[in-house]
């Protein structure tokens, strides 16, 4: 099957997953349009292709990348159609971000962090280690000066970047081998991309480029000792738990993941306002939506994690955080270092991330510790 | 001046303010439909009122009301104009319920607990005492049921409801008598509407229904020994703590304030399918704004109090903390006993909470600690 091997593309990316899971969903850009009838706009029919690194109609992150479309299709009336493709239907994941910066597709759903080979700063918009939650990420976007600066990132690649989706704190990741100090981490073999995977070298473990569909065999047959995936929704679906023995959080490396949209500039343009709004707000919906999809979602999953396939969860130790936290405000001021620009986002984010901290530490934090007293 | 006086219909509103702090927003009913000229959809334009429980252009609440006609008028390419209405301008803060149920507005924007007369179990859909926060708010509302819930609540009053807006977690309130025990808790005079009043009685307080308008004097004359209000943007603005010694957390009474717009049924069943979609995401694009404004700017905020005016910051003791929560959930629980529906929100409230907090305490929760380390 031609979506059967998607995985094999997608070198960099975190969030993966076989077709398997994918048949009971429908397709956005087939389900919109059936009540159009009503309003009759005078303008031609635009139709625009979305491209993703996701398979299409993967769990939330696909679905997600097909309700953004549906949104755009149903408050457009059908002047703009967004049709949805899934990874290596178009191109593969790691093509999404040149197909749109050329144009041959309008839009793509995937994350900043695919595209550091670009520039490592791009990290900053998706993924820190110890970085932002959802929640603070979307307040750095939003009103903290982040969008600015990832339009201005994005700006040469002629793409006009929006925040569309997050995945929420994810989980530290499925463990063959017991993490009880930070010795244990030296020589693991881990599938861990991105800052993540640098901060566990710089721990004495080994990172390991994997492609999703790659990862099981990896883990039966010891190629790898340990990797990190999504959250428990996604990861059950993906069967990881067949082949792991321990369910390891926090995911310290990915707190609240954004996932993104990227518009050809030029594309986008040529809109008429009133359809340049409607992207734009669908996109503010569906970062709210997937995010909503995943808290609502996880913990049943877990629930089946551990109560149908009895999944040990842990914990990692404190003082292996600790180092790990400290390794990863390396890593990531040394991204500060490249150039003028990388600074200024750096400086921007550790800005926000200061107060937010001292927000969260007498709000919600202080809030959830009195919850759960 | 018409506005100075809104906060005196006000009653059983916790968010309320004085005019002064109004006059450089920008209204958004005129400032949208500047650049609407490419599209010419062939349908007549509709016009909209939207009444509000706050002053127009109160920061973020009466801002994020702006916003949502805003991003709607824009995105029909003015074919769907919304006009915004301060509190007291059409209809006082109270009677925003019945305008909209009875069609004089189409639209409302506030918060379900100000409804409480008509059911108390309405307080579910904004905030409950040591319920879920904002972003677990959202979870229920989108993926828990919790939406459904809330339709059929209103159903009766011809009114549909979406979440339209958060205060993520608020403060404990303004103090200027130390809360050092449970003892300190008993006769305690403090302005704290709803189940947080209620909860406050339980524990030996006395709650106090008073308006915005008239708490700074009630403090500074000692008629109350202290106020809740949002947290720090808002409460900087108002000056609370010119006549308040003590700023408390966490706000246990409204951990995830869910804003709400409330629609006339016929008056949305008559709008074509594109435009009822392009209000229903507008809804859910503001959503996420407003707490990504309250997540950037709280901080800035409290840096401002504790730096500039030397606001004293204190945490609620956790035998306190303790206390209140056993008391809250007997409240919440008793809601539960009014009816049958009553009970089947209170059940899929508890359920969703019960998980959700399960899976907060391995993900978010477990990582903002390992942040903190």
């Amino acid at each position: 099957m031609k979506r059967r091997d998607f995985v094999k593309g997608l070198g960099a990316g975190s969030l993966v997953a076989t077709s398997t899971m994918l048949a009971s969903c429908s397709n956005a850009d087939t389900a919109a349009g059936d009540k159009q009838a009503v309003t009759k706009p005078a303008t031609k029919k635009i139709k625009w292709k979305m491209v993703t690194t996701w398979p299409r109609n993967f769990p939330v992150l696909g679905t997600g990348a097909n309700l953004l479309a549906e949104m755009i299709t149903k408050m457009s009336a059908g002047r703009l159609t967004v049709k949805v493709y899934g990874s290596k239907e178009l191109v593969p994941a790691k093509g999404v971000f040149d197909s749109v910066s050329k144009g041959a597709a309008q839009m793509g759903h995937g994350a900043a962090y695919y595209w550091k080979s670009r520039s490592e700063t791009f990290q900053f918009f998706s993924a820190v280690p110890f970085g932002l939650t959802a929640q603070e990420m979307n307040g750095w976007m939003y009103y903290g000066g982040g969008m600015d600066l990832w339009r201005r990132a994005y700006e040469k690649y002629n793409l006009i970047p929006l925040a569309a989706g997050n995945t929420g704190t994810q989980m530290g990741g499925w463990f063959n081998k017991e993490i009880n100090s930070l010795a244990d981490l030296k020589g693991l073999k881990m599938r861990i991309p991105g800052l993540g995977g640098e901060v566990l070298k710089r721990a004495g473990g080994i990172p390991v480029n994997l492609a999703g569909g790659e990862l099981l065999t990896a883990l039966s047959t010891g190629n790898i000792d340990a990797t990190e995936w999504v959250g428990p929704y996604n990861d059950l679906a993906f069967g990881l738990h067949k082949q792991a023995k321990y369910y390891y959080y926090p995911g310290w490396h990915e707190p609240g993941t954004t996932l993104e949209v990227i518009i050809n500039k030029k594309a986008f343009e040529k809109l008429p306002v009133d359809l340049q709004e409607i992207v734009k707000n669908a996109a503010k919906a569906v970062n709210m939506d997937m995010l909503s999809e995943y808290m609502a979602k996880n913990n049943q999953a877990l629930q089946e994690l551990v109560g149908k396939h009895k999944v040990n969860i842990k914990k990692f130790p404190d003082d292996v955080l600790k180092k790990l936290k400290l390794l990863s405000d390396q890593v990531v001021s040394e991204l500060a270092e490249k150039d003028a620009f990388s600074k200024e986002v750096f400086t921007s984010f550790k800005h926000y991330r200061d107060n937010v901290i001292a927000w969260n530490d007498i709000s919600e934090k202080a809030f959830i510790s009195a919850r759960s007293q």
